[in-house]
């Protein structure tokens, strides 16, 4: 068998997953940003019919995967897995469109990490034989993230300047065997890393240490040089935690200051639209990734893409008991064929 | 490459991973049930020097894993990947321990299907060549679980006696691709199942529709005899879910009478230990099987089992939302080497 885990946390594929279609569902704010064009569905309101904003969430997850499908050319019943999971409290949004989509499913919790984190497992999946097919997808929402983790809306709460804004978005991939469209070449699987900021105002901060870490890993165990990717993007971590990862990573001798941006910062214009730090939730990398960059893959106009979604794994509860914030971040290299 | 995918749900293993140690800890109520002598550790506190049972249940998990690593005769950092959740808000025990462990970590959320997700992810990703060894962990605590589910435990709440007790336990297993122990031979990947039940005092009910699809597809998919099995277990669907799914399987085709058992009535004496319905929570299916069965199997006393952990997919936001309950159930088919 050829060698497959290369290094101490990354898998090279010999037969690579290929990302054969997906599709982004926004909410209204997302859908006036720069990336308006490269949303599929972009919501008027974001009940989205529903009578609670969890259950438009998991509408939102239901519907893209969907249209994912569709996109991808397959039908639903083609679909061997769905690797989903969410922010809400014991996934609410991923578990209830499993239910209604009737596919194998295995849940995930992985915060905002999470699209890597499925792309990832689904990818080992499909390399090993294991399935032809699957559904990597994730959400968010701003108002069911912002009533869990912080205030009622109602309540009308200032917002701290560090503070991200939830994307109310929704971002699903179909992994195949065999297909057009970029391949997963590698995956780099991330540690738990806490170096304890205890403010849940600024995830950012939060999360860079655990993206700075499997972004050094990766190149570390492919031996890659940074400039190898066109882009290198990490999932929310927005104007604070990027510049904290990016000083990390160069303290560790690698150099991404000219490939390297956040999807935080990319989905929202931040003074235009008042989201502070800028974006962040498992819908901003989700939705970016299969939207903008997706798109401009296909394209061509981009063709080699290091994917880091980033995660904040605290709770309510872990900080009313005034724990620190530990993050994580799962990397996936996405490379157009031929490239 | 040999066919790994049999039937629509179930996965057959060309190097079937081995589960080479485990270790279960529990707490006082647990230790004094009809299991007592399997179990590695039993706490005679349930907060185990921490502030909160939250960080006990944390610290439960950690310290499982440790064992169970040390049972096994590897060494922390021979395990490649940690698989974990719990069914604390945004997995909060798993993601705590995972970043104490320092172990590259995929968190799932299954909620007390999380033993058997993590043992099939696991399987599939050491059988696939990713991983030579890895972890696979659960936990769940009575009164982290009831307070954040329920009500404050100092409310005194009366129990209905169609409610279950949630296991205050964890149970570690490291499967690795060579070694002594069980095998693990097939995975059967459960869907989401709601039959409507709403009733979350009652939750093997709407657990056992989902195991009952499970085990059903696990013996369409395979073609084995039910009596193949010397136990057919699942995980804490307890007397009322157990009857249901006994009966729903029996329906379909499939007698499982003579050789079924369910975790939740193993771990209590029910009428002894006023379990009422009788146990719950991640940490039952993990501590019953990681000691009792696992140790039964060294023994050759049990040779052939399946393991179907279930899951009861709600949230308080759900339940308050007027949701039914979805369930999911994942099969996990280990087998002592030549039996």
């Amino acid at each position: 068998m050829a060698v497959k885990k290369i290094g101490t946390q990354t898998v090279k594929f010999n037969s690579p997953p290929v990302i054969i279609g997906t599709s982004t569902t926004v909410g209204p704010k997302e859908g006036e940003g720069p990336l308006s064009e490269y949303f599929d569905i972009i919501l008027k309101d974001d009940l989205y019919g529903e009578k609670s904003w969890e259950l438009a969430e998991s509408k939102m997850l239901r519907e893209t995967v969907k249209a994912a499908v569709k996109a991808s050319g397959k039908k639903m019943s083609d679909m061997e897995y769905m690797f989903s999971g969410d922010l809400l409290n014991q996934s609410m949004s991923a578990s209830f469109a499993a239910r209604d989509l009737e596919l194998p499913f295995f849940g995930l919790y992985g915060a905002c990490s999470t699209m890597t984190e499925s792309l990832s497992l689904g990818s080992m999946i499909i390399d090993g034989g294991y399935a032809d097919n699957i559904i990597a997808v994730t959400s968010s929402h701003f108002s069911s993230a912002e009533r869990q983790f912080r205030f009622p809306l109602e309540h009308g709460n200032q917002r701290k300047l560090t503070a991200q804004w939830t994307v109310t978005g929704s971002g699903a991939a179909v992994l195949s065997s065999f297909g057009n469209g970029p391949e997963i070449r590698y995956v780099t699987t991330g540690k738990v890393v806490d170096l304890g900021i205890k403010d849940a105002n600024n995830m950012g901060a939060a999360m860079a240490p655990s993206a700075a870490d499997t972004i050094v890993k990766h190149f570390e165990d492919t031996g890659l040089p940074t400039d190898y990717y066109d882009l290198i993007v990490t999932g929310d971590l927005a104007q604070i935690g990027k510049e904290i990862a990016e000083e990390m990573v160069l303290d560790k001798g690698y150099n991404i200051l000219k490939n390297y941006n956040d999807c935080g910062l990319l989905i929202f214009d931040n003074l235009a639209q008042d989201t502070h730090a800028g974006g962040s939730g498992c819908g901003c990398s989700a939705s970016v990734f299969c939207g903008y960059i997706y798109k401009e893959m296909m394209k061509k106009n981009i063709n080699k893409v290091l994917l880091i979604s980033t995660g904040a794994l605290l709770s309510v509860t872990s900080t009313q008991q005034g724990q620190s914030i530990p993050g994580i971040a799962h990397a996936v290299s996405i490379v157009n064929k031929g490239s």
